[in-house]
């Protein structure tokens, strides 16, 4: 078992931070979270790209490359892996598997579940020691079926996938349903309101992802930083300083 | 006299909120700021290189191109042009002109200011319709020396600098000597504590930046989100909707 999959542990999940630029991560990195996750509207969007299209590979490959040179166990989200070409995902999984990143995640928006599976299956056949997480958008693009979620999830287990993530699943009995049908680690969004932590703990979750949420906030916080200062108001937040970031990056070189 | 020009009004200053990628400028485009910068920390913190680093040019260049297509005015921070060949600083400001950016700075770094001149002249040589702000370090690395600060600026304009920047100035006696010596618009870096946009529009400023601050905070927003998720805490601020942020990008292609 690799060091990342053993973070995934039912009932004592993976918290698993989204970033989408070096600096947030090294920022993260260097407050002791183990393990990131990219987050394909947060990379699409920093670059002007429609979320998870094709244009954002390059810049989902080349902060990827970046990123494992912190001192976290990285995963990367590949949106549907940037192509219907099961050749083509796997050897994007293996070129980021020999960067050094841990895991990936590949979600099927309700497409063929026989091509995503190939994907999967393509994904680590070559790249055995990626942990690859395999999405279904049931309960986040359709009408929520918890059937259909199990049963796509078990497709993708039987081509290999190393965990199942159903993003928008937040009922606890469906919750429940799932991480018993599946044998692998479950990872579920964190949806504000609706879940916390504990309670997905306590249904047997083994991560949970932030998606999007961080750059939302950084977005927020932003614009709120702003306003403050053009209308005199106090800031949102207190930021580290320039020099505490400046800590943060390489050496000129 | 350019649009960009035109927001520059001693007494009554453009507030230029500075960002790092396509969604921040994009969200702060939609709230109808008019003019945005760059930061060249959050543009090298994305990227992972140190600040304002010659390797850093790709990436902000590559910023400049997507952020022109907003419905904002865009300044581009140069550091030091990434280059001491004042050919190849007039060459990228051409590129930048080009491509329809509106403004770009440059600093000295306390560097020879007769160099920093030089890069001034050529940046406006090649392109001059764009605003050239002349940044100068006497307030931000050095001893803070309101004399030297005056010297090099009347340099720079001299060389055809449109505005002068001096990050680190907040002294009221001080600003006032600066904006009635130097005859162009006067930008300040927005300090917190030290200085209000009230204050320096009462001093005869015509330009605040927010440098890296707006960066800043999105890091602070992040951790505070993951920390708040973690420990079952309330969101530190209220993010805009997946959607919301997927309307600022591009359609799909």
């Amino acid at each position: 078992m690799t060091a990342f999959a053993a973070l995934h542990v039912p009932g004592s999940p993976l918290l698993l931070p989204n970033v989408w630029e070096f600096g947030t991560a090294a920022f993260l990195a260097a407050q002791g979270f183990p393990a990131l996750g990219t987050t394909s509207l947060g990379v699409s969007a920093a670059e002007g790209e429609p979320d998870g299209a094709p244009s954002s590979k390059d810049a989902t490959v080349r902060l990827a490359r970046r990123l494992t040179g912190l001192d976290a166990l990285i995963s990367v989200d590949l949106a549907d892996g940037f192509s219907e070409d099961p050749g083509e995902v796997g050897a994007l999984a293996a070129e980021l598997a020999e960067a050094g990143v841990a895991g990936i995640n590949l979600e099927d928006a309700l497409g063929d579940p026989v091509r995503h599976a190939a994907k999967i299956a393509a994904a680590k056949d070559r790249a055995p020691g990626l942990f690859v997480n395999a999405r279904t958008d049931t309960h986040w693009l359709g009408t929520p079926d918890i059937g259909a979620a199990i049963g796509r999830s078990l497709s993708y287990v039987d081509a290999g996938a190393d965990g199942v993530f159903v993003p928008g699943l937040a009922e606890a009995a469906d919750v429940e349903k799932l991480v018993k049908a599946v044998g692998v680690p479950v990872n579920l969004l964190f949806l504000p309101g609706k879940v916390t932590v504990a309670g997905l703990a306590g249904l047997g979750v083994a991560r949970i992802s932030l998606g999007s949420l961080p750059y939302r906030m950084a977005l927020a916080a932003t614009l709120r930083t702003v306003e403050a200062v053009r209308d005199g108001g106090e800031l949102p937040l207190t930021p580290p300083s320039y020099a505490d970031v400046a800590a943060l990056l390489p050496e000129s070189h």
